[in-house]
């Protein structure tokens, strides 16, 4: 099943509201981890699968990127790129990442912030990326922690009768698959992958791994939101950046 | 410090007899998996960083080793080894790991089962097993994994009324240091860390990083130890396989 919850249209207006306010998780933990993880960006062709409304496409321009090729499964996020991160350097294609075709195209840089975890099939997701890359090319990709996705039941923070966090539930590590979350509504499709998929699957298709961080978060960020403390518990991102030293076959 | 617990009496009678019943996490979970992890061993000089008494030693001289080199702290494991695996390709050293000073020697691959959680500085004994592997060597480890090492707290399994475990307790992950176990005896230090900080120390001391496991239970420890179920739930064990592609100065 494709993902395309950002064409709901009450999810789409609340998660563009959150995202608006500037005091989010990805503010705070995954955009500052995921730009540290970033290479030289001067003259690359990028990639950004999950693409947005094309924030990450323009830090990359801004960051001298030769051009950026944006594609996101939903409508709604295209026309708000369209809007927001219109650049001559910037196209945007509104497609699901699975079935996004680029025969004679290639890249530097692959990126991808926050989508893996709604695709199905990693590995061929991990195929494709291989064979759009250039040899020694970079993919860098932010996903939910398995933490975070390993267990089938939700509201992980076990609390005790003053609503504090006691811990956090863990459970069902080892069964990958389709997770139903609700985050502003029901029905948010994740699939949990265990950290040895994670990075397996990339070394047995041609890339090596450069550096994994699970993030904490900005210290800007725990005055702002003091639940990010939180994040020291338990990582709620992973991030990787590995690199393509050969091309896969088919 | 130095985690000395093989020599405590108590805690040493009742491993060995642990060990010696041959059903245990070693035989059905972690053994299986750092054996499936294993180069080919045929004409290679192997190091054991904490080989106990041996039985790894031995496994890799039957299936081809040149010659094993076995360090252990425990001065109750090396006198165990001797009686029980000794070969004229073994020989044995007992010392802590931290210490152990191999100035003219190399070797082919270098293994440590369940040792690493007892060492306190990761990094220095990567750059350790850097300077004596050759070009393009291998290392490969099991330790206790984070899930397993994060809480301060122990018995992390979460009970209902009706003793039935809930989920398992994860908290602390960031705070990486020293954890005090109780296994048999109270005072077990092991050393928690991240998986970022597994993977990254090696891959920033001239590794690359082949193969990640986070092993499941054998079928056949399945009947035999009904509890390896939970295996499923969080992983008890993480190994790695690594390879030496550059060396390190200093």
């Amino acid at each position: 099943m494709k993902q395309n919850i950002y064409d709901n249209p009450i999810f789409f207006s609340k998660y563009i509201a959150l995202r608006d306010s500037g005091i989010t998780y990805n503010d705070f933990v995954e955009q500052p981890a995921i730009k540290s993880l970033m290479p030289d960006l001067t003259d690359k062709r990028v990639l950004d699968l999950g693409c947005g409304t094309g924030h990450f496409a323009a830090y990359c321009v801004e960051n001298g990127a030769a051009s950026v090729l944006g594609i996101d499964i939903s409508r709604n996020m295209i026309e708000e790129a369209k809007k927001r991160n219109i650049h001559q350097k910037i196209e945007y294609i509104c497609s699901p990442i699975e079935d996004v075709d680029l025969p004679n195209k290639t890249f530097d840089i692959v990126i991808s912030s926050l989508a893996v975890h709604y695709i199905e099939n990693y590995s061929k997701l991990i195929q494709k990326i291989n064979r759009v890359l250039n040899e020694n090319g970079q993919f860098v990709f932010s996903t939910e922690h398995p933490f975070i996705t390993a267990r089938k039941e939700m509201n992980n923070w076990v609390l005790n009768e003053n609503g504090e966090k006691l811990h956090w539930a863990l459970d069902n590590y080892q069964e990958e698959g389709r997770r139903d979350h609700t985050w502003y509504v029901d029905g948010v499709v994740v699939y949990h992958r265990t950290i040895s998929t994670l990075i397996n699957t990339l070394i047995s298709n041609g890339f090596v791994v450069e550096r994994l961080i699970e993030p904490q978060a900005m210290s800007e960020g725990l005055e702002k939101m003091p639940k990010l403390i939180n994040e020291k518990r338990r990582s709620s991102f992973i991030l990787l950046r590995s690199k393509k030293v050969s091309t896969i076959s088919g």
